[in-house]
């Protein structure tokens, strides 16, 4: 990084441009002010030469190669792990430090993974790219840390209920597309379609989702004491432990896609060391930075109230009945295309500017600050 | 119950005749072929005179007095909790034997509260009242107890994912209206009443329902251990231990409303005295009545499979990775108008029938054979 970048900014690639997080991570670069000198979105050949609009300016969206990557500062990557798994290392070889939000590095050693106000020390460490953690997982961990701070933490049940938008577009797409069927079918008021009306077909997802759940995110794990886990389950868990540094924590979840847009809500029961009650902690989530707690149960989040804004919303804390001085429960939600994807990333990329931590390896030989 | 009465069958009264549990009610009488003489719909004066069909023949609707349970054998009371509370004892008063689907009296003293084909024996000391459970409960009894009974069942995580037909069919009405006006608001294909929508209300849910989550089922209760749940959680905790007679189980639930039509699915964490395995739990389930096990972790049941079925469906059966010698997770997902309703309320009734256990207190003279 030379001073002049420092100056006028940083010359900001986002991989995968013509995604659904892609256009929230151009989005929130310009609601933030990040100091981008130039941007340049890339994309699969397919897309490419489409336009994108930043600042008011169109920009022509350019294809994803490796030598697409030269004279970039920051790359916020979101194309997906096997897009990631080719293009990260190149762009790496070429001085870029990778903001990457696949799975693709996440447990890697050496690479860290983050939650922009939970574990941003870890990011001076980094050799070239930082991970961003699964969108489920990186809700949680604002709440978790602050908790896990207060009254140690040793064991979490989560359920999740995942809105359609963790998919993409094309998730977002195929519920709005088979609820129109189903409500048709249904003979839905002010619809006259009923004859041209057929059962929808799943494509993006293991089942039809309009007005259904899915008990299937990701691959089927087999073998081992996660057998029949799916991977997206067991993100959560290693997930979990990595960005708390808490290897030994005991976690298990159960993810289930829900017929919500966007907007990620999560049944969580927690256990502490120490004893705890609903009161302690929400005082201390009340001070914690990026969470939004609700102390009256009524006023409990829902994930449409929680869409395009930046906080997590923490309602219905209360005790665990199976485990009432060492337990809670509570309910937590936010916007999966934003703290899980995209306003993470740029708040990573904050962080690196921000402490001068930009340049590969600069850190190494530094001694740690944290 | 007099000798012709067994002969001929019953006569058996629908409370709440008109509502959505009441019409699933008439058409499990007729698929099981329940022995019934006379079949007495009556509901509110409101809808008192409609005709309904049973067996091929148009009955009118009665309107629900005291008066109108004389010479009835049978009651099947779905008509709210305010009208049982009026209701179910001028009925008992008059020689009725009440099986009742809202809480009014589930947890009431001397009133059975059963599951079919868990605890049927519970039924034959009733006196007058036999109650049937909350729908989010009913579904877990048969998995529960045939799992209690193999390895010992200390303590249960549940959280709920509740269709809205819960709330009878205002609730579906609701979610469907709402889903055509968030339609038409996004300008969802084939629609062309974008002028028209106005933004979702909500009247029967808490929140509004489409493309959302309502963490709220039932009222918040206030105070001692249980603050700041939901009646609809505290019903889960206390009538899994009356119907496994296991008034220490450890239980805490968390009760969440989903944009799905008909069928109640439930994330479980089970902790159990013996360790087990996920092939142990599914074999002994797989000999259980009334449930059926996906073994493929691909083949995990949806609530719109299991509309219109009779079954339990249980899947997803794996350890509990922070708990992984004494501890399984599982999905289960079942019809909760059947299962958690109707179809309860008259296997209920034919147990009744079958075991000669219908007159009031009959039982309670001779020797209890469990």
């Amino acid at each position: 990084m030379t001073a002049s970048a420092q100056q006028n900014g940083y010359t900001v690639a986002i991989l995968g441009a013509t995604g659904l997080v892609g256009s929230h991570l151009i989005q929130i670069l310009e609601e933030r002010q990040f100091p981008v000198k130039k941007l340049k979105p890339l994309a699969s050949k397919r897309t490419a030469g489409s336009l994108i609009n930043f600042m008011g300016q169109d920009i022509t969206v350019e294809e994803a190669t490796p030598d697409a990557f030269e004279g970039v500062d920051i790359v916020l990557a979101s194309a997906g792990g096997s897009v990631s798994q080719e293009l990260v290392p190149e762009a790496v070889k070429r001085g870029c430090v990778v903001i990457d939000n696949t799975s693709c590095f996440r447990l890697t050693e050496g690479v860290p993974l983050v939650v922009a106000g939970v574990n941003d020390a870890d990011i001076q460490h980094h050799k070239g790219i930082i991970a961003n953690p699964n969108c489920s997982t990186a809700q949680l961990m604002p709440v978790f840390k602050a908790l896990d701070d207060a009254f140690g933490l040793e064991r979490v049940i989560v359920s999740t209920y995942q809105s359609v938008s963790g998919a993409g577009k094309e998730g977002m797409d195929e519920l709005m597309e088979t609820t129109g069927t189903v409500y048709r079918l249904m003979g839905g008021p002010e619809t006259g379609h009923r004859d041209e009306a057929k059962a929808p077909e799943n494509r993006v997802f293991a089942r039809p989702i309009a007005f259904n759940l899915v008990a299937q995110i990701d691959q089927f794990v087999e073998g081992g004491v996660e057998d029949g886990y799916t991977k997206e389950e067991t993100k959560v868990i290693h997930e979990s432990r990595k960005i708390l540094h808490r290897p030994d924590l005991k976690v298990t979840a159960t993810a289930i896609r829900v017929p919500v847009l966007i907007g990620h809500s999560e049944s969580a029961t927690l256990e502490f060391k120490k004893p705890v009650s609903p009161q302690e902690a929400m005082d201390i989530l009340e001070k914690t930075p990026d969470v939004v707690v609700a102390r009256n149960p009524k006023d409990f989040p829902t994930p449409v109230e929680a869409t395009g804004k930046d906080p997590v919303y923490v309602g219905r804390i209360r005790r665990d009945t199976s485990n009432p001085e060492h337990g809670l429960n509570m309910w937590i939600v936010a916007d999966n295309l934003r703290i899980g994807a995209a306003l993470n990333a740029v708040r990573l990329a904050e962080v690196l500017v921000k402490n001068n931590w930009l340049k590969q390896g600069s850190a190494r030989q530094e001694p740690a600050q944290v």
